[in-house]
């Protein structure tokens, strides 16, 4: 294993305290409960967003805690969901009079840890609320879900969710933005190379030279099927077409488009397969309004890549052009 | 070769339309001479700012391109330099009475590029200066360079003079900045895997499995050693060693701290190195009141990161402090 690593059962709270050391005035790391959260949460004037996972997704989710995004993200060890009771030390963390809404990529470990920790939470008069996630169109069930997936889709609920709160909405009114958006956001993702985990210190599953994984789940499950290596624009014709037929995404759409990085694909590949992504959308009619090229969740340092279209309508554009001041610096 | 590629020989072209096509309003692509430029560029009212090297080092240059840092980048094909007549395009494109600072990574092929591009161009009466950067302390001179080589510290040379030509700053003020900026810039890094460039098809070097390069080029130029896989903080204690003792930087020292991947690190990985290496320069005494994280000069996919220090003082920090708007965007 080729990682910068010390002690794999050390790496996520080594990863985190750095987090917080290059934040220090944004960002409070709460080692006891394994948490990162805003320095100045919660806020009494705005609901609070909080969203957990296993690790392994960065920047997802502990990155993207800041003003306009999430007050607080609990994340597990590498790929396993969070304790129930860190969920709930964080919901009470980041309480506020005006609820809190707990975002759950479907994944049925973090589903019951969430739905613990909400129950928990509401015994004590907190106000919550929890929606599940689950753009990933490549399969229905998979090894670690029934239904859907939830993967990189979930930074766009996360984005106007945020930005709903920060605009005053009510728990109600930032709930049913979370829900609109999950509804029109599908992703799909592709492997060209495996995962290692820190702990395992070995390729998570055996993806010989010259395959790839279509469809791929963010912790190396299985997708729809296995396929000879080929040019990039042949793999993006499939991602999109399989995006595209699912919502589906038609002519006089405007949408929001997103080239999403596995952990070991540079930026420049990235760049590329936009490119030939926006290009295909523009002649099917589709209107590309926003854009998205980057890493916003990985699956540790597989190579590989995901695309995911959301179809935008006036509030939801609006709500992703708020500012949004996350741990994520590019000067 | 698993990478998101077509042809090989179209590989730079595809990811700069993309670049383009994701960044409509504020990025122009140029495809006869293979450049990015500002749509808005040139302002009369500035410096302009060019910088230009092989490409597989981004988000360095082209997606630096926008308000505050660079006016243009003329990329060369992957770890080429660009053909002088681009770079002299490219100058003539973003020219402003002002006056045009070129920054060059210290290699023999760019250098002798960028300096007969400034030749053709002073013989128009275009007013040009170069300015250098070799802030890699690992090799005295190395495999493409008499002298130092310039790495990922370009970024902090192309953020401060970005910065002082948007506020108006004359050609010998902006150029005095950035001599300065590059003076107190260091920088170190290693690799844990090679690098594989789309047109070899192949690992640029070989790394065995237990061993890794201390003081890699961003080519993959041999470093000063090879030595055996280590701990994460064993690997920082020997890059910030380097990096302190070559200003030197000393206790009472206000520094940023740029910890950058190579391309194929998650950001999960740097975030750990990031930890220690802001907790050993604390109990060094040296203060860090800037931190970077992230990818910033690329070798491609290669596994691996640098550290770069620079030295701060009120001048430098204010300028580091301005706002940039370029291509990465993170919500």
């Amino acid at each position: 294993m080729k990682k910068f690593v010390n002690d794999p059962k050390n790496f996520v709270a080594e990863m985190l305290e750095g987090l917080a050391l290059a934040n220090p005035t944004t960002l409070r790391y709460v080692p006891e409960y394994n948490l990162i959260m805003r320095a100045d949460a919660p806020d009494p004037n705005k609901v609070s967003i909080v969203q957990g996972s296993g690790s392994g997704h960065e920047p997802a989710h502990v990155m993207t805690v800041g003003k306009g995004m999430l007050d607080a993200a609990c994340p597990g060890d590498v790929f396993a969901a969070p304790p129930t009771d860190y969920v709930y030390e964080t919901v009470k963390l980041v309480s506020s009079p005006k609820g809190v809404l707990l975002l759950v990529n479907n994944y049925t470990g973090d589903r019951m840890a969430f739905e613990m920790a909400q129950e928990l939470a509401e015994a004590e008069d907190i106000t919550v609320k929890t929606l599940f996630i689950n753009d990933d169109v490549a399969v229905q069930d998979s090894t670690y879900t029934v239904g859907r997936r939830g993967v990189a889709g979930n930074f766009f609920v996360m984005k106007a969710v945020g930005a709903a709160a920060e605009r005053g909405a009510d728990l109600d009114e930032v709930a049913r933005i979370g829900e609109k958006v999950n509804s029109v956001t599908r992703t799909m993702g592709m492997a060209l190379t495996a995962c290692t985990p820190p702990a395992k210190g070995s390729p998570l599953f055996d993806l010989p030279a010259d395959e790839i994984e279509m469809g791929v789940g963010i912790h190396g499950e299985p997708g729809r099927k296995r396929e000879k290596l080929m040019p990039a624009n042949q793999i993006v014709d499939e991602l999109l077409t399989a995006v595209v037929d699912d919502l589906p995404f038609q002519s006089g759409d405007r949408v929001a488009l997103m080239v999403n990085g596995l952990g070991g694909t540079p930026i420049s590949e990235l760049y590329l397969i936009y490119g030939y992504a926006h290009k295909q959308l523009d002649s099917k009619g589709i209107t590309i309004a926003r854009s998205y090229v980057g890493e916003y969740c990985t699956s540790l340092d597989m190579a590989g890549a995901s695309i995911t279209l959301v179809r935008l309508d006036d509030e939801i554009e609006s709500l992703l052009r708020e500012p949004a001041e996350i741990a994520i610096r590019v000067f």
